[in-house]
């Protein structure tokens, strides 16, 4: 028999599970504390049980009823089937997905109150849109762009150069024009033109859908002044649109933010769920300040139909999970790991006859200069490659002179966001997730990858990696064989 | 010890197991049989372990690394975190994530297989969106602007008038403008005015982005003559694209679509993912004839960024459980329930003094008369609530009259996808995966509602409803404000 | 906002899913229909929020905290980890764990309904044992013996002889000797031998710890005759204990051991749950009619200590999915491949000139002649290895005149469960969840397998497999040489 | 296309988690670092597709096929059904299952080198049973029983008192009688009285099955000193089962251990996994020293049939995912928690006026005096009842004077392991896996609940409680009535 006192005690833990929901839904707020897994994957369950797929006495005669094939896909999916949103607004109501429904509503809380704590002050309308950053900026230029009376003649977007072909396929996918406006170098810097865009504002005139200034990209490219262009956008009544792909985990652009919006203009912010929130590709939060609400409101309300309902699950089981407590220990381990590589990064920069960039307008990217390319003779990319096949992931190589067409413009000095930057450098990032233990390692294939740079350059080698491949089994051959060659038959 | 033979017999196995990956990659085919949850499972864990995040070794110091703080997000996704595609190309490889890619590709070469396999013949160019149907139709319809030299002045799309919101804000989302043609009644049928169409054509001119036609919708609306309006598209070189949503599921559907593509002009045919293929919301299947690839072609290049892999995974496990037997079963299980449900219904509509919508040429939704309303004084929709909160979900009441404003087109008649279609109807769909039990218990529930409703028209019960709620316990209404309330604060 | 009707049924469905688990422990019912897995998750997830390693709140300085490393194994136990039973009892309650015990309960109850379902009218005292059977039958011997007021002088078992190393092991590993009564040849059949097992009786005396008799056999054995053996018992208040492996699939059995305890002595019957109802290897279920319910109780409270609450997490999953309608349906679809399995052996029988044993009494396990073996001078262990090889597991190929010494016994002809059974043969089975399509391959395999039997026979082929093996890659041969090598190390 | 040097290097990952398995198999180590989830699921995956039920061409015919109904199970087993061992013996290849099989060996072996890096030199044949610790003890003591000549004659085992139930039911359900030997007291601790054991061997002669020592218990009782016990029955050729139950943890334990078996005679240890590994409840790991192995080997091959391979597949999980790094880790982190637990406790003590008791032979249990129940007149296990309610699990008050019956044998003063030990105290253990801020928070309600419970001594409060519970829901009450009722029906 289970006696009544034990059975008391673990039907109040029932209650103070259910108690989680009831907090969330009426704080709108992360747990203080990240929550086990166990309260996570109930709480799921929970939710689930209200679609009505999973009714137990549900009948569906509809074309479209949530029913799904495998059991693998339903027990990952937490069998929340129906996805979210409805005909064209996807933060509204699924009527037959009532528990997924109060599920991105309260991802899109613990977004915003995550953001709050990150340092974003009156923090307005915010949501997650079941697409990545790049579809998301998209979809904000359409609804910028629609906002405006003379919506047909807005086909303009000044853009402050980012050498990333998403930002630009953002703009053209939308049908704009893009009139970009190069950053100035200060210093080994490269840091917005704001005087250039106040010119580019006034030559384009009524055909100006907006301006759209990044916060997050790689050094020697600073963040934005968004407090500048805010204000003057403010004064020209100017629309303003901020790609703040991965800056939400850093407190410095978070404030800069804040402070645009709250003396300037800024109509829509776009970040990352992934790169901040430690989720899989697949989500952005669309936010903007309390002064201003109507865009990002237009984003949500002109979605066409429904969408996944993974990027909100994901980012809901994540927020529970991870609480404030680990998000803030997450933000300030994050600014450690900054000083660190910087700090270690300029040690392996002294004993190679380098230099780091002096890039304070950066708080998470950084870059060391790679003159020794040019000295001995070698391609610099080569220096990238061999960093990729030690396993070291993400350092980007940067030599000037490339030029490259995107989206039918034609950039000078492509990778670099600068026409004519005068050094060759490599760039490596002090990412959300980064730990002491990461950056000690890639300093030690980095040592021992400039060594071999250096050597490698005087001798031949093409022959040995032939010869690698030679050596591998038959079966390993078929297998790469196989996966190069999929597509040719779709 | 584990003896030889027993050790060399399991080695086969894993041998026959990475022979599914070589054969599937090799062949672009369905397995012909579906394969059981262990052999998907593994597939999927050996794709996942190609992907940079998951190397032994890897060290990651770019903005982007994969990283997941959640085990239970990192385990539904199958640690494949770095979504598909990259900087402005869907179906293009993920250089950090090469299983990923590769399953991505796997998913669009079954989705095609499967399509054939369906009555698909001569199809090309075929890949999965990951977005649902609506947003997916936007951006088909941007790329078929863009294929235009004067994509500029190209604005106008001619649309078969279905009466869906999603339709009407796919294009008012892209910027478009719609040119509504109505269908024409045959019998009690709607069916594709194709003379109107003409006309209209004509008359837009330089304008046209293209005509919209659809396959599937609800009783009594017909299948779109495609095959006539795609030798009007061929013969008045004016771009087609074919709104599938659920239509693959339906042989004869496909097989006019194939027949539309071979004999006549069609640019780009789009599917849901969730209702063809019974995964969840969330990835729509774009699609084209051998004859012409390149509107689906320049959607995929169009796409700006990366974008989450849930939709092709979805795809990509269901359809390697599926494969091939599965597939054609439940097609013809499909088949089979149409019949059954519309002789079940017909019995339902002699006995209740109704009749069943003459409609042939929809194959998948049906259509019975509610004459009853209008003689008992009763709002018709109260008839589908009733059958909602006795879980029937899924059937739809349309009355005439009603008129409703969507993306700023106002229609008569809101709901028949007609302004003036005199019966007042319900609808029913033997859609895939409907069995015949729940046929069974839909029949059942509807003769009970049509009882009830005849007696409750005759007696007001609105204070039981009242008294249900107050029973309730206090638990249970906490948990109902809550879940009415999240949005306010956020 | 979430609507209030929407949410309002979603919390309804809440509420049902809540009275699941209620009506469950208020009837200790199987479902009458089997759940969907969403219901179950979420069953066994609620269930675990009331063990108290799952409380929010708790904190653990105890020696044993259910704290558990891997995120994997805890979500594979639905974060139960304290096991079941407590010092000395293993359906005690385990205070640590209110949620684990409440389920082993549950899945006590639901055994004991689906074995009443499938025939075993007044079943008394019934718990699922956290050992699979082999060692079940220990611990109830074990009790069986203390259940004697002489339980020191208590030490032999009379068994009737059944050819499987477990059932010996079982009374060994429990200290007891075993007296062996050989089954007397009927026709092809082997009976039991009521007289033998009497004469032992009187022959053993005070000795004597019970008669042991077994339900589910390879055929040509019969199930024993129970009810024979239980009324004689029951005259001379002798223990007796049934070991019914995999006789629950048989509601032929499961009568004639109802009548056993409801005429007769029967003190416990063992039934393993793996082969019984569909779960992995590890669990068995004591049961016993309610006439006499003494020693299956003892063999509950003589279990020291806590236990691996695997078996019943499984069997409550298994059950609550099942329901009784699957229940029903598998127990029919059984028989129904009895006799189909029956009717295509004897085609192929016909064919190859053997023929079908003729075993009326078992109703699960079916020979056939292998007459052939003899004529072409063959081993005909050697069909067993084709099959085997040829990916068909299950059948047993035994010939006359081996002799085996087991647990320090001496067997002749030891695989027939006879000393001198005159045939060679082999066996297949029907057992639960086979299917006709199973069978059909299994024939078809069958037909190919006399024919090259009776063909290489002819020819020496040791050749052909060496060559085999020396084809394999190196990679293949490693992994096999690692597998056959591990214990090697430890 | 996927380009051949991504796909290349997505292959070499793919070998590279091949190895982890072959290096597995060849060392029999811990891997030296932990391995992501994602590596080890792939592992089990891998393994899993070695089992015949996963074979993609298997027909089974047999009476037990792997066949499992559940996907739920299915899944969280890994596919792995057919359990480990076959008859008769536990660590036997399972036929049909060599990739379970495998594992079995791996775990084995992964058990192994954990205990030898804890400390365990010298040691020999280790395996995991699929038994907790009570169970595989009874297992030991008849394996151990059945090694004499006499076996039938041994029945008495000399055990140095330890009060849990389940080491006496371990004795008794093996049919044996316990010889107890009462510790001795020294200072405040109970010592092994040695001299006692001595006279006993000698006074029960010839039905001795062997000598049993505890190492892991509740202080005031220390660690056995299994050394001196060790060489006792080294001389007078006498049996020694040490029970190591949560020992393993304690590289202290660990030494005493080793050096017992080097210098002297030790049949087997037996440690629970769930303590030691930190894995659900559920296995035992049997060792031994190099220099006696028969005992230990002897209890793997009287196991009858077959067993659940859960124990095994959770601690094989466990070790690959904890590797060498995170095992050193966690040892480290519990010694540095007993002396943080010691020293904080302390503090407490002085406040309170109590005292901890000085136990220096116990490493991982502590004891602080409870003298305040006697001086205000209140029953000390309110205290223990005070802090459960408080979320605070795992502390033991133990009051002199109690007297219990366990197995037939009478103890006074059950719970201190001592007939006449003087103080009143209550327990508190430093285990493996608990942190400083489980401490922290552990040593705040602490101090409330001496605050409360001298208070609460001054007056009377049933009341309160009962209010307490009229005040629930009456869902809660009903739910709380469904629990404690359960099993009166089945």
């Amino acid at each position: 028999m289970v006696s009544a006192s034990y059975a008391s005690q673990g039907v109040r833990s029932i209650d103070e599970h259910d108690r989680i929901f009831l907090r969330l839904a009426s704080n709108a707020r992360l747990p203080a504390r990240g929550l086990p897994e166990s309260a996570v994957a109930r709480c799921a369950h929970e939710l689930s049980v209200m679609d009505s797929n999973n009714f137990l006495e549900n009948v569906g005669v509809g074309e479209r009823e949530g029913r799904v094939f495998s059991a693998l896909v339903r027990s990952r999916v937490y069998h929340m089937t129906h996805g979210i949103g409805r005909s064209g607004d996807v933060v509204a109501e699924q009527p037959k997905a009532c528990g997924s429904s109060a599920m991105a509503r309260l991802a899109n809380a613990c977004a915003k109150d995550a953001m709050r704590i990150a340092g974003m002050a009156s923090i307005g309308y915010t949501f997650v849109m079941p697409l990545a950053t790049g579809m998301t900026l998209t979809m904000v230029l359409m609804a910028m762009r629609a906002s405006w009376g003379n919506a047909k003649e807005r086909d303009v977007v000044i853009w402050c150069r980012l050498d990333q072909k998403t930002c630009v396929k953002a703009a053209t996918c939308a049908g704009l024009e893009l009139v970009v406006v190069e950053p100035v170098i200060s210093g080994d810097e490269l840091i917005t033109d704001v005087h250039a865009i106040e010119r580019e504002i006034a030559r384009v005139g009524e055909r100006l859908v907006c301006v759209v200034t990044s916060t997050s990209c790689f050094a020697p490219r600073a963040c934005d002044d968004v407090v500048a262009v805010a204000k003057l956008c403010e004064k020209t009544n100017t629309g303003h649109v901020i790609n703040n792909a991965y800056g939400v985990q850093s407190r410095v652009i978070c404030k800069k933010i804040s402070k645009a919006w709250t003396i300037g203009r800024v109509d829509a912010v776009v970040q990352s769920t992934d790169k901040n929130f430690l989720v899989p590709v697949g989500g952005a939060v669309v936010c903007c300040g309390k002064r201003k609400e109507d865009v990002a409101q237009a984003v949500a309300t002109s979605y066409p139909g429904r969408a996944s309902a993974s990027a909100s699950l994901d980012l809901f089981i994540t927020m529970l999970s991870m609480g404030e407590d680990n998000w803030v220990r997450l933000l300030d381990q994050r600014e450690d790991a900054y000083d660190y590589m910087a700090s270690e990064l300029a040690k392996v920069a002294a004993e190679e006859g380098e230099r780091m960039l002096c890039t304070p307008g950066n708080p998470i990217s950084m870059a060391m200069t790679l003159s020794c390319a040019k000295k001995i003779g070698a391609p610099p990319t080569m220096f990238g490659s061999m960093l990729f096949s030690r396993c070291v992931s993400g350092t980007r190589v940067v030599a000037p002179g490339e030029t490259k067409t995107v989206g039918g413009i034609t950039f000078q000095g492509f990778g670099a966001s600068h026409s004519a930057y005068p050094e060759t450098y490599f760039t490596a990032a002090a990412a959300l997730g980064v730990t002491r233990a990461d950056i000690d390692r890639f300093t030690t294939v980095l040592r021992k990858t400039f060594k071999d740079f250096k050597k490698k350059a005087r001798t031949p080698t093409a022959a040995s990696e032939e010869a690698e491949s030679a050596e591998r089994d038959e079966s390993v051959n078929n297998l790469i064989a196989a996966l190069v060659d999929i597509d040719v038959k779709i």
